[in-house]
């Protein structure tokens, strides 16, 4: 399997997150990314991540780099199908490529890339389509002896799957078995499974991720769950706090763009909150869902996301965090296996064996 | 139109909370309740109200009655069709009866009842079905003056709704422009609008509850928005948080069943929290999402369901739960207008004009 990612125009650190994710993670091959607006460059140019995938100017190209599926790496918020993605989506399907779509939309609500499918005989992944019978949340138990982390953040977007993956690594390192749990399209890409939980029917959020960390818990020491948006967040903190009930963590770890100081997308309307009363809300919330005898869960560690940031201001911001908070802070990705290690090491002293 | 209740089995008070709201409050006329194991008996023996109208067999004796709607009456968590129901909506549908269905399974998803309606011509109603269309919630603001109050509770099924429509008729009575919105589909059955917000695909219950809260404040001085579940409910927490944040009240109004101690449904092993409790985790949560210069949203009174107690008994729980938070309490069920009058008034007196 040999994959091209569709980013046409937008393949670029702010609009390309699902792309960046899979450059960074996947275990299969990227062999393009489609962006006739940067046509010609390497993608590390373009995101800071994929170095030697080239940037191409159409689905042909990607093809002829051996292509046979076409991911799209991009990912607005109410998860439309940009229209500007249509033409290289038609022309993947008719040419027999599989679409992977992470959207909301579905690719087949679109009867032109319907009948392009049906003339190339190209099938659809739709990464969000969620199972059609998942449980309500609250009424399974998992293994005892496993222990559950999720990632929680103070936005969306701030780095949560990141942290999360990184994490899983460092734990593996350290001779634990550890398994990542996705819970959204760009985490299920990655992973090859999981379920999209801001995309099931609002009813059974809790229950589709009490159903993935049981099942991990099973084959696993340590769960780590992905995380999705903020209990701030003014479209989906219901998704949050679904996923944190349903999940029921032992440890959190609070993930921060530490240059975010707002919403994003909302126009500075919706300012965030200090790290430390992030800390409050989220032990709080988690809180509300354990029956009394369970010890409550704490956020542990704080993963922060410095990307864009010199050496020495990075190094400040994950000080202050690590000050304000009074716990062990890293930026996994700028630090590297060093970042990870601590945070990991803050979960194992935090829920010993 | 005339509509017959479909409760095979289970139309008791535990079992038919849809039943009830429906034969309390529903604009239109109920000319029986379809339970063959109570048949000939009067509504009103086996749940309270509903007096006049009569239990009947099945679906023939029904439409002797003269219904033309079919309204399943129950609703059990996750939202399965009854197996025990599904010989009844087929002879209803091949009789030409429409069916409303708020269950989240769809009627047509059962082939043989799809071939049912189509032998006879009728058509379904789904209530929990979400329009196609919704916003990401957090971008719009609703006219200024309206003011929007939102129902909590301290578990599902505790009687939000009901506390919702006597307060929108107290405030009527006192000469308010008052409006409910529903958000279930007991209400929706009952309002004929609204939308299932435990039905939209998860992202997007922020943003179905503020489309509600908005189009409501363009007609109505005060927004009485149906709430749902309880933020320490381990299924439906986040269906609940995502509600608060997209209604976004000014004032919340507690409601509680005097004597539940644990979450229905789930064994003992969730037991609820002081009412106390529950008013600090309501104000905490709906902070969350205002932004800095808005006034916090504050519970300002106690809903509480003290059927099935002792005039003596409901009193003491009465008066306990007004000492217990220090806020105006009342059954407005039990008390009559003179409950749900003090209700509406703590709220005038919270966000005066």
């Amino acid at each position: 399997m040999k994959v091209a990612i569709l980013a046409e125009g937008q393949f670029a650190r702010a609009t390309a997150k699902t792309a960046i994710g899979v450059l960074r993670y996947a275990p299969f091959e990227v062999v393009a990314v489609v962006d006739s607006t940067r046509a010609g460059k390497d993608a590390a140019e373009c995101v800071g991540v994929g170095g030697g995938v080239p940037v191409v100017a159409g689905v042909d190209e990607a093809i002829a780099r051996g292509a046979t599926v076409l991911l799209i790496g991009t990912a607005a918020a109410g998860g439309l199908i940009p229209d500007g993605y249509r033409p290289a989506l038609a022309r993947a399907l008719e040419r027999g490529v599989e679409v992977w779509n992470g959207l909301h939309e579905r690719v087949f609500a679109d009867p032109e890339l319907a009948a392009a499918a049906a003339r190339g005989g190209a099938t659809v992944r739709e990464l969000r389509e969620p199972p059609t019978d998942l449980p309500i949340g609250g009424h399974r138990a998992r293994r005892e002896g496993a222990r559950v982390v999720l990632t929680v953040g103070s936005d969306a977007a701030v780095g949560k799957m990141t942290a999360s993956l990184e994490v899983v690594a460092a734990l593996r390192r350290m001779g634990e078995r550890a398994e990542f749990v996705a819970t959204g399209q760009t985490g299920i890409a990655i992973a090859g499974g999981g379920i999209a939980v801001d995309a099931v029917v609002a009813d059974f959020i809790a229950g589709a991720a009490e159903l993935m960390a049981c099942d991990a818990a099973e084959r696993a020491d340590w769960v780590v769950v992905e995380g999705q948006g903020s209990l701030t967040h003014p479209g989906f903190s219901g998704v949050t706090l679904g996923l944190l009930h349903g999940a029921a963590p032992d440890v959190m770890v609070l993930c921060h763009e530490a240059m975010r100081h707002s919403v994003k997308g909302y126009d500075d309307r919706q300012p965030l909150r200090s790290l430390r009363e992030y800390v409050r809300i989220y032990e709080d919330a988690a809180s509300w869902r354990r029956p009394p005898g369970y010890p409550p869960a704490r956020v542990v560690a704080v993963a922060l996301n410095t990307a864009d940031l010199s050496s020495a201001l990075a190094q400040a911001m994950i000080d202050n965090a690590a000050n304000e908070t009074g716990l062990p802070a890293a930026d996994p990705i700028r630090e590297g296996p060093v970042g990870a290690d601590r945070l990991a090491q803050a979960l194992r002293e935090a829920v010993p064996a």
